[in-house]
């Protein structure tokens, strides 16, 4: 059976989560994580060219089969909405010129797909994609897990359209077995 | 005096009309106009992605020292101005590849600079820019004038910043001088 690369992607205004995972069978193993930082960029024009120039170096080195983004529908205010829209717009841009296979998964979907709960805290999601991919260490900066878990909320939802939460080892489950794991 | 080329984008999620003026001196003249319909893409991926391969396109060709946007910050709900905001930024990253001078301007500065009022409808900023830019006809679709109208606001910025309503010759002077134009 065939790998398939799947890359997820957190775009934010100042940080932008990615990750990259590898599909075969059913087996998933973890391929990459990181963050484009945004932060050192005077202007908003300059960030999204960045935001475009670094996806697509991305998905040119990967070539995932699919790109999976965090995309928040409803936010705060709609100049926030604005702000996000813009970063989420150039991500999907830059994907699509290398993938046509492009989701959209809702935070809280996220956070149940990888942790068993909508309510899960980014250390909480962390810690499962780290049990899950067997990742000897986590990153300092989290952004980068978030990438990760949308990668994985994607691949899920393929093979195994959205448990009720702790069906399929979330994160009370996950609790129960390793209860050293839980600060 | 070396001339300087502006190009004028109004991102919409369907229509995404542009502009293009040169400016000698005080002299300002048309280069062309024209509307990227996005109607036709199936999905909002699709859409993005050609917005960003024919804003490429038109910077590339046109090659403009400064590219103005008009962009509304506020709109009806979070969920509309996230759909705009996509259109927006990838057009903003795609000029911005090849241009280091972008603007915007909100639609109500937009109206006011070009028509002398926030007010001025579609058709009335279409008649200024015919009777400013000396065109012989206006085209069918009004986008394709929205994305002049926002060229020709950057320049007017960029002389004259905002005069008052009326002050330099708006909606109303142009009535005043041209009753027979106003059906």
């Amino acid at each position: 059976m065939a790998d398939r690369i799947i890359m997820g992607i957190d775009p934010g205004t100042n940080k932008m989560g990615y990750g990259v995972i590898r599909v075969c069978g059913r087996k998933v193993s973890f391929v990459t994580m990181g963050y484009i930082d945004l932060s050192r960029f005077k202007t908003p024009y300059l960030k999204l060219g960045h935001i475009y120039q670094r996806v697509s170096s991305l998905v040119a080195e990967y070539k995932p089969d699919a790109v999976a983004l965090e995309a928040p529908f409803f936010g705060e205010n709609v100049q926030s909405m604005l702000k996000l829209g813009r970063a989420q717009g150039v991500a999907i841009a830059a994907a699509s010129a290398y993938c046509s296979e492009i989701f959209e998964y809702a935070p809280t979907k996220v956070k149940i797909a990888v942790a068993g709960t909508g309510g899960a805290t980014k250390l909480q999601v962390a810690e499962m994609l780290r049990h899950i991919l067997s990742l000897k260490e986590l990153p300092s900066n989290l952004d980068s897990t978030d990438g990760l878990a949308v990668a994985l909320c994607h691949h899920l939802q393929e093979t195994a359209p959205f448990p009720a939460s702790g069906s399929k080892g979330g994160w009370k489950d996950f609790i129960a077995k390793n209860p050293e794991r839980v600060k």
